[in-house]
């Protein structure tokens, strides 16, 4: 880790060059908030803090698909076209995995070429450390430093397993799900939980002989969509087909997230679903920490673990057991 | 609270009635659990301790729908299909409104005017203490005490709104929408939340002239939820149709109940969606428990009120509004 050596500790150079939109400073200040030494966690804290106020001003779009859809390829293709409208792109990942696996769903930035060779584009592959939760946090610290640094759209990538999306839903205006063609039989299924976060569906590889699945796919998951009561009185998730590889459709998907926002802002919905997400995340990370407690002891690890079966296997009342692990804590 | 006078503390004797299946015992026994007495809780917690062996020999089924759809006729029905069939039956609710309003769904005894009448059903409202889940959690301690008393169905009705039922599907082995004919533009949307919930659906009022709109209905719903993949691989959630007022299609409800624990039973599916909510009810009550002594405090309530704030408005980071509120409970 000698990228957080001691000089990344003149905490107000550090921001002062992350305000300025120094792509190194950028990369340095998000190792420093995914270290896990406590004083480097201390000063990513207090830096993430410092530049509050200049946050909040990115469109968050949140991308999920199953492999294969082609998530890459769609981001390389969006990112290009916002490049060109004139925008500053970062792309950001949730990937807990890839601590295990160890790839990360955006270590290989081959996978989207051209962008990552644009000085308008800021590509950083998903932190590689523990949970879930560690991961998401880590994530949504970095995309603020982004926005610090005046990217003004952030797209954040995930794997297409339902508590990472849940996560990435939990951090953006705007949650695309990507899915391939495919008619009938051949159709893919949405998963039940997607359908609860997606704000739009959209079918890759419409393109050459595909062109007519795509499409039929669209009106059947059209069709299912609009038996669904949507999340908002004001969104009803549309389903559009592109092609990442030709860019058929790239700047319609960007016009929904436009839409949607211009939709919902109004209102006040896309300003309290920003603050919902930041009080939920302050709450997640004070379970977090409590939890993090019945795990830092391995005695009491071993106790839990006991609670847990015997309430499992009914022969101690959830009540009860829960009793037994608050005196754990106390 | 004269029902929990003193010698109702003679908890081997209450014990020793409920397992007889003595119904004064049993609603005296539910009393107990209600009761917010602490000297009350205590007694409580032992005595389901007590019974926990003679738990879990019920099937418990959680039914939902909007007001309107005919849940008390449905489960008068429904109950009295049972009782014929040599069952037991008890009928619990989870109304967290029901302390404000004053009414409960499950207050007026005259709704179910049949199965009310009947030796072999208990009916017993929502507890109407409260949060959801403080209520939740009284609930289900008394479909244990039910369990203990004999009975082999347990009917947990929920009003349909989202988090009372995701506490009713957490609770039951099986989770009923029900839903009312109509077809195209009057079709009646399915809330996303209860399409990730529902282990089936069933349209009442298909009698008369509404038959074939039930059917229409049924076939929209059916296609709908053939895109969506099934929460579990043994089971695809069916959309039946059937008519609470003359009883067609109510033994085909009881079938699918069946038929659900047929499928998921060998693979222990059924057996280990139990054991996950006892030890996620578990976890549940520690967690209230937790933020409980946050509100127990006035100075701490308006200090966590003003983090909330603060990170909602964007002043505070969710990190650090977290060490603050961690701070209040070290």
């Amino acid at each position: 880790m000698t990228a957080t050596s001691n000089k990344l500790l003149d905490l107000p150079s550090l921001a002062g060059d992350v305000r300025s939109g120094q792509r190194a400073a950028l990369a340095r200040a998000i190792t420093l908030i995914e270290s896990r030494r406590s004083d480097h966690q201390a000063s990513a804290r207090a830096l993430v803090q410092e530049l509050l106020p200049e946050t909040g001003r990115a469109i968050r779009v949140g991308i999920t698909g199953s492999p294969g859809v082609g998530k890459s390829t769609t981001i390389d293709a969006l990112g290009m076209y916002l490049i060109e409208q004139g925008h500053k792109v970062a792309v950001l990942a949730v990937d807990p995995s890839s601590a295990r696996t160890g790839g990360s769903i955006l270590g290989d930035k081959t996978r989207m070429a051209r962008l990552s060779a644009e000085a308008d584009a800021f590509i950083r592959p998903s932190p590689s450390s523990g949970t879930l939760g560690g991961v998401a946090a880590k994530t949504r610290e970095a995309m603020l430093l982004c926005e610090a640094a005046g990217f003004d759209v952030v797209l954040v990538e995930t794997v297409g397993i339902g508590q990472s999306e849940t996560a990435v839903c939990d951090m953006t205006d705007f949650f695309l799900a990507l899915m391939l063609p495919g008619a009938g039989d051949e159709l893919q299924g949405i998963k039940k939980g997607l359908v609860e976060l997606a704000d739009m569906i959209a079918i890759n590889k419409a393109d050459g002989d595909n062109i007519a699945r795509a499409n039929l796919a669209a009106g059947e998951y059209r069709a299912a969509l609009h038996i669904l009561t949507p999340r908002s009185v004001h969104w009803q998730p549309p389903v559009q087909t592109y092609s990442a590889m030709t860019g058929t459709g790239i700047a319609e998907l960007w016009q929904s997230v436009l839409a949607h926002r211009d939709a919902t802002a109004p209102s006040g919905e896309f300003d309290a679903r920003r603050r919902e997400q930041q009080v939920k995340w302050m709450w997640t990370m004070l379970e977090d920490r409590w939890k993090a407690r019945l795990k830092s002891d391995a005695a009491i690890r071993a106790k839990v673990k006991h609670t847990e079966t015997e309430v499992a296997a009914g022969r101690l009342t959830p009540a009860i057991g829960a009793d037994a692990i608050a005196e754990l804590l106390a």
